[in-house]
């Protein structure tokens, strides 16, 4: 899956330079991705090239974003304003793919009422009613481990159907929830095993999504 | 691999209660990964737990910490102190799991001298220097995606063996660095995607790392 969104980004910057069509060798080669490999990956989507031309861009560009559900867009709430959620607040790159960030939540007296990026940080009982006002879909969890499971208890039963979670701990939540872990010590470790695992001979890859 | 970092998090949690015995499934339900997952993956380790008792946790410990590389310290760089990068100065999950961020570097004339948890911001051409004097292996990177491809290249030359890379672009560098991307869009089109293919009647799973 991570390797869709790679690929989006990589014919987007093709398109930028004005490319209608691309090769499978063009799309993978500046991600490290064998073109064969390509071929696999588009073909799960039912995406077939023209042998000896390629794909069209603008086609793939859309197949890649309808895959990806980003053909619409994702009302998503923060919940969270510590360091990490004040962080997040003012990333750019989530808006750009139409995942926008549309209230802000935290219980601290001392965090409530105050504005980031033009949005004002309301307590957490508000939660319930702004989520079904505004269509909120995600929400990104960025509160302390040992609150995680009961805010997402509350997000599940506000309506939300995804979270991002921050925490570093797992969530149980309804099936109807999706969660994707983001759990910054795990990618560390992951990084770690794979320096531990990378000799002065060994082959390392640049992607690992 | 990020399984087996989820494994040790439960592991240490019945350890802290005091158990000294643990069974596949006692590993696994938590984390809602089935008994014959977890079975699987720690036989690819060499872990055969005994029928009908299960594994020595201590023992159990002791080899997904060695896996993990976490059974040492990485003396870790950030580089790049904006909005996350100072999000990830102040994170507590590095350092217990001993990673620890020894040194700041940011080019940024408004950042350098700044100090964050005890560390003063240092511009890049110190980099090298300190690198090498402090021993650091790995490095957080959370420059602009503009700047991130010359940022890698100096941290290669300095010695770096591992980036956690927070910019949204994909890194070339030689085959001895290893490169763990942490892009939040895609982690959040992940979620997206999760959150289209999961119906009413889908199934979906709490763990995804």
């Amino acid at each position: 899956m991570g390797r869709v969104s790679l690929y989006l980004r990589q014919l987007e910057a093709y398109l930028d330079q004005g490319l209608t069509t691309i090769s499978s060798s063009q799309l993978g080669k500046p991600l490290g991705i064998t073109d064969a490999q390509v071929r696999k990956d588009l073909a799960f989507f039912g995406q077939f090239g023209c042998p000896g031309i390629g794909y069209r861009a603008d086609e793939l560009s859309e197949t890649l974003r309808r895959i990806l559900g980003i053909d619409r867009d994702w009302p998503t709430a923060l919940v969270g304003l510590g360091h990490l959620g004040q962080a997040l607040s003012r990333y750019r790159g989530f808006a750009n793919r139409r995942f926008q960030i549309v209230a802000l939540f935290d219980n601290d007296p001392s965090k409530v009422g105050q504005v980031y990026d033009g949005l004002e940080v309301r307590p957490l009982d508000e939660l319930c009613t702004t989520i079904a006002q505004r269509g909120v879909l995600l929400a990104l969890l960025a509160v302390p481990a040992a609150a995680a499971q009961d805010v997402a208890e509350v997000l599940a039963a506000a309506g939300i159907t995804g979270i991002l979670n921050f925490a570093p701990r797992s969530l149980v939540v309804p099936a109807r929830v999706s969660v994707v872990n983001v759990d910054l010590s795990v990618q560390l470790e992951h990084l770690a095993y794979k320096v531990q695992n990378t000799g002065p001979s060994g082959v390392s890859s640049a992607l690992s999504s």
